[in-house]
């Protein structure tokens, strides 16, 4: 975009909420940090005390309560379930690159330790760190 | 979960993670209920002053903004592009709703005429408020 062709007041008012969006992007971004170090603790308890994985009661009732936030924000309720979904996904992802030991991010060791220690039962302490982590 | 057969002091510590998680999610919902909020009104802007959809040089940089904000608070800074990219095909689906009339959700009239009234050139105007409206 060529900003002299634009009109003073109309670049004002792009920047203003370009700067809000910023803004915003910044804050979600801070809070899903803040999300993700509680699902790993989420993760870690579970697998310390044989906790099952699943919880489709919990995550009905989180998609439940987001819908009818976003209802109230006036955002699309089904973005709301799609966003959770993503996010939980990306959650499982982390995990399993944990559990594959070949992840690169700023995975806690306590998180590294939950997900390799439990050798004889395998598959069900991977669930442990996924599904549970991630739905929280 | 059967919540009798874990001990007390761990079913406390999942609640109060829980808790959280969902406290951060509700700002989330909120935070992005103003994203949107700013992108449509960018959409409008754009859209009434004929300012070009795309700005490559604003999206590289929110992507390295963001990218940066991630790895500040310890959160995979790909995680954050990706959310990024999933909020702005959000912000995209949203908009050519819009365009084709088909819309349910909250939008604004101001939104709808900025997308439906400039007939002599539906392919920009269309343009208009999905790439930019997106990106912001």
């Amino acid at each position: 975009m060529v900003m002299s062709e634009i009109d003073e007041s109309v670049r004002a008012e792009l920047t203003r909420l370009r700067e809000s969006i910023d803004n915003i992007d910044a804050a979600v971004v801070h809070m899903l940090a803040e999300r993700f170090k509680c699902t790993q603790q989420v993760g870690v308890l579970k697998a310390r005390h044989d906790l099952p994985p699943a919880d489709p009661a919990r995550e009905a009732r989180q998609i439940a309560r987001l819908r009818e936030l976003a209802e109230s924000a006036k955002l699309d309720p089904a973005f709301a379930e799609k966003l959770l979904n993503f996010i939980i996904a990306e959650v499982i992802r982390h995990h399993e690159t944990i559990a594959d030991g070949t992840t690169k991010d700023t995975t806690t060791d306590a998180t590294k330790s939950a997900t390799t220690t439990d050798a004889t039962k395998d598959v069900t302490a991977k669930e442990a760190t996924t599904t549970d982590g991630a739905a929280g």
